[in-house]
């Protein structure tokens, strides 16, 4: 299959990336702008050279991966980069911190439990991961045009890193997004459309634009540059798994939106399996939704393989995608692996958020909320073994979805700068 | 000089720390929670083994640095903290990006610029810093409060390093902070006070709490432990010189508050060079204001070696510190090296963080538009060499200040989502 830009685009350097595969039929294609096989429709994933036994001696080691840079570019034997990435202007997102959660784990009854805090990144989010790599495709397409449908965080991942890498921008997001996601997504200077509708709407009009002259020349990078963005969700399970002395944890909880970050972090621990990076082990994997946007839990819990769609309502915003992706995948992996999919209401969300807080010290995002939410669920329906080592995301910050606890978190009290009015206020107060 | 606490904390252990030390007269006094000279007021910073000769066995090499946790506790040695400090639960803040900012540096016509960003700490803020040193103060002390006088990012930091080390908070802030550093200072579950008045109101306030039954048993990190708390800007000055390849820079614009983390970022750079850890080199120190509240760049101009405190009122509210208690020792810092102290108005304040944005993809706080526009009028004005290396810092999130750019940083449309709505949308913006 030839690729569309080759005049534009005379080397590729993805790496040790070889070919798209489709995850349906298998059927392989050149490394290009595409994302759904022409056979079957089935989504594309990038295909690697590790795979063959011609190229054993290139094969990742552990101490290559130890003595690289502190982000994701560490990894990037294991993704679809060239091998100089490190040095190209991009946001160097990645090893962020797994926080030992001693605090949480001894409220929630769990022997051994981490937190792996994704609101360390650039911006603030796990989206900086997946877009780093989407950037080095667009590069290597000869896009000059970085775009996105986004529930918020995306939008503020793709402005940043296009304004660094002096590309231009254009996101689009729903109209009724937080404040601070809003003011974050246009402040590095690149175009933000605001769309009236659900991100479900904002995610049809973009499929619209890529095939009208006005966007076909742009990279999409949840679009027409999925195959490569989606793979930055490994890098997760890399940092995990590193961060834990090279194992992979028994058991994860993850928050669901498309769906293609578990299906990532799941191929990730697969692929360092089947590198000898780490050890063979069984591993569970669940997923988290807000129950005002369930469409996967929902079939898991019904027993489905196909997920109906439903229109958002949740606190959740960054994960208020009704018609998720890949959420057949996920109920897959989560029946395969022994795990579940759950969901939690917005009032456990905003409970979740103050007790990660309160015990640990991290103020995530709603997303954070669910997650920490449907983990504490999970301990009380006894889906997750309370004994096994577990680990749990936060994929967002909190000071992005402020309202969720703005009305909680106040202060104790307000008083004049004197000893008496104090005094007054902690006797009210004790 | 015996403590006070020396009867619930039979064994101190802060490292290499092995006594205070007037800066003023040189007096020594046992480590304890004490920060002023006892013979003339002067305050007191710490002094390690380091300096003694016997010790010099146990000197810091750059190896032993590099084989540490990629956070501030790779320089535990440097630090008074305990040798084991890297497993005990705190943020385990540090090791920020430092980001090579060729985009900035060609906009403002300089050779060589990076920006230390230190909006990648826990909570967002360099103060993550300073709080994990006094936190370990605090414990080695016995005080099961923490406490501090706050322009907002400090009580957030102090709120979640107490939140996961387990001790109780109570923390104090003007009422007028901005919403996101209210609720942040207060999600963590501890107390949050707020007090009608300036942030000099609350250090007052402060000051005669902890002369009372009620506060007299609290670690307030920026008071009576503060010589512990200003080290933790040392390892600005640490990480800036390892990240650049053990080399101080020619010249770095660092935002002025109370003035202690210039001064201490100041000392950091002469330990690595009476370590022999980096080359003993010139360095110039910028200082830098905003103009609604810059009493020590208004004496350095005047040539004043004395600070004549001012009413605030500026948006950069995390420098807004009228009164500031290590104004003279800046003063000296700049004229000693070269530098100089400037300001800026807050429409540049503005600006400047709009330049950052759109030119490297990092969202600074007011504070950060406070440096950035200063380096810039630095430039113009000729007094820092376009020519030598830079390092300018970001101290803070943009997220904390949105008010500062929300009224700019809005969506480039609005629309329904339909091509022909789009088509409109950008000819009109065209």
């Amino acid at each position: 299959m030839a690729l569309a830009t080759a005049e534009t685009t005379p080397a590729l350097d993805f790496g040790p990336a070889v070919a798209l595969s489709c995850r349906e039929c298998g059927t392989r294609y050149d490394l290009g702008p595409i994302f759904a096989c022409a056979e079957c429709f089935g989504p594309l994933e990038v295909a690697y050279s590790w795979t063959a036994p011609a190229a054993a001696e290139a094969t990742v080691t552990r101490e290559q991966i130890e003595s690289g840079p502190t982000n994701i570019w560490r990894y990037r034997g294991l993704l679809p980069v060239p091998g100089d990435v490190a040095s190209r202007p991009n946001l160097a997102p990645g090893w962020t911190k797994l926080v030992k959660a001693d605090n949480l784990a001894r409220e929630l009854g769990l022997r051994s439990l981490h937190v792996k805090d994704d609101s360390g990144n650039p911006t603030h989010s796990f989206k900086d991961r997946v877009v780093a790599i989407a950037l080095e495709a667009a590069r290597n397409f000869g896009f000059r045009t970085l775009s996105c449908s986004s529930t918020g965080n995306l939008a503020g991942a793709v402005a940043a890193a296009a304004a660094r890498a002096g590309l231009d921008s254009c996101v689009f997001i729903p109209s009724n997004l937080e404040e601070a996601k809003i003011v974050m997504a246009s402040v590095y200077g690149g175009r933000l459309v605001g769309i009236e509708g659900t991100y479900d709407d904002v995610n049809r009009f973009c499929s619209e634009l890529i095939g009208d002259p006005l966007g076909d020349k742009w990279g999409f990078v949840n679009v027409n540059l999925r195959p490569y963005y989606a793979e930055g969700s490994k890098t997760l399970a890399f940092e995990i798994a590193e961060q834990l002395g090279w194992r992979v944890p028994d058991q994860i909880v993850i928050p669901v939106a498309s769906g293609s970050q578990l299906t990532k972090i799941d191929k990730g621990f697969k692929e360092l399996i089947r590198l000898g990076l780490v050890e063979d082990r069984p591993y569970k994997i669940f997923g988290a939704q807000a129950q005002g946007c369930s469409p996967v839990s929902t079939a898991f819990k019904a027993g489905h393989d196909i997920v109906r769609p439903v229109k958002p309502d949740t606190i959740a915003k960054s994960l208020a995608i009704g018609n998720p992706a890949d959420g057949p995948y996920v109920l897959d992996i989560a029946r395969r692996t022994g795990g579940a999919v759950e969901d939690v209401t917005d009032a456990e969300v905003v409970d979740a958020i103050r007790l990660l807080a309160r015990t640990e010290g991290v103020f995530a995002e709603t997303a954070g909320g669910v997650t920490v939410g449907v983990l504490r669920k999970l301990v009380a329906n006894g889906l997750l073994d309370p004994e096994a080592e577990t680990v749990v995301l936060n994929t967002g910050d909190g000071l992005k979805t402020l309202d969720a606890v703005s009305a909680e978190a106040r202060p104790t009290a307000v008083i004049r700068p004197s000893l008496d009015a104090f005094r007054t206020a902690v006797a009210d107060n004790s």
